[in-house]
């Protein structure tokens, strides 16, 4: 036969999935046939639910299977406050951990010109147009502290301060909980400069 | 909305995969939905087809979208020897681990009158049957080393004997590349019992 047997080809596209190796898939694949085979239809079928039907608000760029997600679409939210966030994760995360009542916008990446990922690229005429609205005042920069992010953050600030908006950025330091032993050494020596009195 | 976001629901559903947990699955439905949404469709094909099209192997009893699997279709494996294994899993472990040529028995379970799980449950009339064909002259018992899985080898080893099979075990002691430090003590004290010249 030259079609390898389909169990080897569900073991092989279970390993799409992050974090999933050899082993895993396998042990995925034999689990569904032999104890669960309604879990892998119902898997099956919100799988193919999800891609076809799931897309992006048309406001925050985050998910969404409606044209306004469901923050969007929430008056109890303020609009005066928007995060900005570089993935629907990153949003996902911080509607998880912390109690923030305003807006979000997702960039779905960060600027990385030598990508050719530019402004265009990750919305940032939407997210202008935005501004021009004149309702939102703050915005909080929360992509990620990495050197495309922070390059981001800036040009975000720039044209914030265009519009007269108030930027402030997540803060950095030594996560809660670590040991300082395991910080690396750019994060101590921020924490060190940006250091507050108690 | 009464029902949850579809999104929600797949990360719900991925949660049947072993070893997958909250997040793990959250990272697993935004892996897909961002970066691999042909992947996702893909895997959802192949769920469905694999759920509804892998059946079992009529001879054998493992895993097998043909009525026969490809490995007792195979004219170049030794039909007197028998290797008889609890699931379809532990048959694929062994096929990759070594080079054995002979055919396999999957029980598909053990031993077990306390859950209702006797003789015909897990498929020793249709071995008998086997058996009684005159072909096989050897039978390796390849059942799991607990309680469970000792009390199925026994049981099977009583029937064999009475057609006149011979029966062997796989070796039980430590594993290779193990440190004795970690090995359970009934396993010590089995290796110590059948320790062997050099």
């Amino acid at each position: 036969m030259s079609n390898p047997p389909l169990l080897q080809q569900l073991i092989a596209a279970l390993r799409c999935l992050p974090g999933v190796g050899a082993k895993s898939a396998q042990r995925m694949a034999y689990h569904l046939l032999e104890r669960d085979r309604e879990g892998g239809r119902h898997l099956a079928g919100l799988l193919t639910a999800s891609m076809d039907r799931i897309g992006h608000c048309t406001r925050c760029r985050t998910l969404s299977e409606t044209e306004l997600c469901n923050l969007c679409d929430n008056p109890h939210r303020d609009p005066s406050i928007l995060c900005i966030v570089e993935t629907p994760a990153d949003l996902m995360i911080i509607e998880q951990a912390i109690d923030y009542r305003g807006g979000y916008f997702v960039l779905g990446g960060r600027l990385s010109p030598l990508d050719g990922i530019g402004p265009r690229e990750i919305g940032l005429e939407q997210l202008d147009q935005r501004f021009a609205e004149g309702v939102v005042r703050e915005i909080i920069l929360a992509t990620n502290p990495t050197v495309e992010g922070e390059a981001t953050a800036q040009y975000i600030h720039d044209m914030a301060r265009a519009r007269g908006i108030k930027t402030t950025r997540i803060a950095q330091g030594v996560p809660m909980g670590g040991e300082l032993e395991y910080v690396d050494g750019a994060t101590l020596a921020h924490a060190f400069h940006e250091r507050s009195e108690i």
